[in-house]
């Protein structure tokens, strides 16, 4: 395990608010942060295999992509501007039924390349075939927490528990979360048994939820009750966990997730581009929900940067209540990467602390929209871009640097390797 | 003047709808395109002073920003969060009131840098001190079309007759078209006079218009008219011209902008981030007007980038009229290049043509968020960002290259001056 010393470096460790250490430093020991503070306070000199000057640059925890499809990268931009049913129906579904363990393992480490160029050090990822999805992950040393995405056509209650059980404890860059896809995919017998399996391990249960107005018409049509109350009413929530898109919110529905202390993954970027609505976010945060911020997958949205969802997060909070002060961009910052850690059960890779995984990224000041520097935490959430993320590290290693990615294989095999899996598909 | 040969490329010329060219060819001579198309069809060889490969990236037409005001970048992320009366009284106005003609020079010249990295080859810019914009934009080498401010308090009559005959026809990067800020910010006498200028000039005249529902109201008060019926009953439209913003237009001001062959320019990042509302941009492509996009300037959006924007038109479009195939992506393309040239009065950099300036860009296909290539137009507007520019061509110059810019100045000297700006004012 190779240690870091970063000096030089402007600092938001995210750990008391939004201030910024000037002229900081930040060592790493294996895949740990060793000490982050003031160069004053730095301990006495030690050697590391690198040493690096920040030269003003500013370091700060990395983006965590609260939902996502990372697979799906095979489908980008493959059938834009059509109606949802069709997208679905006509381009996406068939085309995802021929899809490979191989196909899955390739479009993975496509979306981990973008993951890495705009600052995301951990993904929540809802896909098929996890052994492929945590074999591309590792081998990239990204951080992945896969959740189930069982519906009545595919993954199963014993399956999940022997992902549960394989995906959790052996390599600390994966873990398992259980899961559903969405009520309207699942049956109440098969949400019931996701239910009992997740009391048995005391587990989290985390689904797609209230994505759509006519997705929440169509619960109460079956069954007298919303998504959220549904599951609340067979337990599915008694251990925790979360919904992902949540644009349509009961005041019932956000007393459940307030009770149950349930996260809220919103994906403007997703919502907007499939007409889905505007989620009523400063109103989550108002109640006291968790949040965090996922991009959805690649097919929908079309691109994987937070930055972008970052913007929307807040400018869609504008537009929805009339209000330019409805909510703050560092609260958005703070979705961004603290509340997505901890909706992911990732605590160790909340903000930067002694003792944390070095889980960080390094942003360029030097570029003109990070210029001047009258406020750095609204530069990033209003003017950021992936032009800006110099540096990615995971779990103590540089996966991306200057332009150039360190993920065990050649980028250009990578993007050959997808475009195979679709061109036999076009 | 020089010579430059690009091979290899793919080539979106934006001639003749989106198809692309492979295995394409441009050459310019000095600040002009003279070829472009199939290697095939390349004339017989002669020598360039430089040949580059473009090893299969894209080049095609800059993207024009045609709404912004450069020299506002001092004040990026200064004030934000705030509701729009107090950010603009409190925050904006009284250090705009204490801006000097070096502070807008330098603070043009770091909106030029961040205008290259996005991909942005000309710029419709409203602010203070022609000349000092004029000698930042020319000596960077970039292509600024000014247009007048004129409100109840600053700039004249005079002033804007003398800017026009000074900064048209000199510099062919630079013109200067008749302006006005806003209807709620001039008297009804000073539009008069304005309209009786462009009458003279037979000159175009533009304006903010209908950015809020606020600004309508309080018009229909005044005049028992909005205000793009104010600006046609004193016949400011009739040389043509157009409107910013345009979110609260009615039947009547788009058979007026119908009738007249006006431009809406909007808006969407600026619009969104200070709760003004969305522009119902399918609307007015339904009525046959044209349109182009703009940044809006850094204070208010806080990033001058072409990327986000784009997705923001087509998305917000989407999310206005609920439905995921109202506003294909590629209109959204037209609109950032040809529209904007159209509008700019640009028609020599509108499309990459023979004979036409070689005002263009190349978008790095090995990016990730740009593969699979499935659909390049799609991919850029859904999955662009200023990650994507490799290169930046203004009238056959490179202003930027790999990161780099050729634009006569230090970055670092830029960057320097802009943070003394308002170091003198926080």
């Amino acid at each position: 395990m190779s240690s870091i010393r970063f000096y030089n470096a402007r600092i938001l460790t995210m750990k008391d608010g939004f201030e910024v250490i000037d002229n900081g430093v930040l060592t790493t020991d294996g895949a740990r942060v060793a000490y982050v503070g003031a160069a004053s306070g730095e301990p006495k000199e030690r050697k590391y295999d690198r040493e690096i000057d920040a030269k003003g640059n500013l370091l700060m925890p990395g983006f965590k992509n609260a939902h996502t499809h990372s697979g799906m990268t095979f489908l980008r931009s493959f059938a834009d501007d059509l109606p949802l049913d069709r997208w679905l129906n006509e381009a996406i579904f068939p085309r995802e039924a021929r899809l490979s363990e191989d196909g899955i393992y390739w479009s993975t480490k496509l979306a981990v390349m973008e993951y890495l160029t705009s600052g995301i050090t951990a993904c929540f990822d809802m896909y098929l075939k996890p052994y492929a999805i945590a074999k591309a992950t590792e081998e990239c040393g990204f951080r992945c927490v896969q959740v189930g995405g069982m519906n009545n056509f595919s993954q199963s209650i014993e399956e999940q528990e022997e992902w549960y059980d394989r995906l959790n404890g052996n390599n600390p860059l994966s873990s398992y979360i259980f899961g559903y896809h969405a009520e309207y995919t699942c049956s109440k017998e098969l949400l019931e048994s996701l239910s009992a399996l997740a009391h048995r391990y005391n587990a989290p249960v985390w689904g797609h939820n209230s994505e759509t107005a006519s997705e929440v018409e169509g619960c109460k049509e079956r069954y007298g009750m919303t998504p959220t109350e549904l599951a609340d009413s067979i337990g599915l929530f008694d251990n925790g966990g979360g919904g992902y898109h949540c644009v349509y919110l009961s005041d019932n529905d956000i007393e459940i997730f307030r009770k149950h202390g349930l996260y809220i993954v919103t994906n403007p970027g997703s919502n907007t581009k499939l007409a889905s609505g505007i989620a009523p976010v400063s109103r989550y945060i108002k109640a006291g929900i968790g949040l965090a911020i996922g991009t959805d997958g690649p097919a929908s949205n079309n691109c994987l940067d937070m930055f972008r969802e970052m913007f929307l997060v807040t400018g869609l909070a504008k537009l929805h209540d009339k209000d330019a002060s409805s909510l703050d961009g560092n609260d958005v910052l703070y979705m961004a990467t603290v509340g997505g850690a901890r909706a992911m059960g990732l605590k160790d890779s909340d903000t930067l602390s002694e003792g944390k995984y070095a889980d960080l990224i390094m942003i360029d000041m030097s570029k003109p929209e990070m210029q001047p520097v009258n406020n750095i935490t609204k530069n990033i959430v209003y003017s950021g871009s992936k032009a800006d993320v110099k540096m990615t590290m995971v779990a103590g290693k540089i996966l991306y640097e200057d332009g150039r990615f360190h993920i065990g294989e050649d980028p250009e095999i990578i993007i050959r390797e997808v475009d195979k899996v679709i061109g036999a598909m076009r």
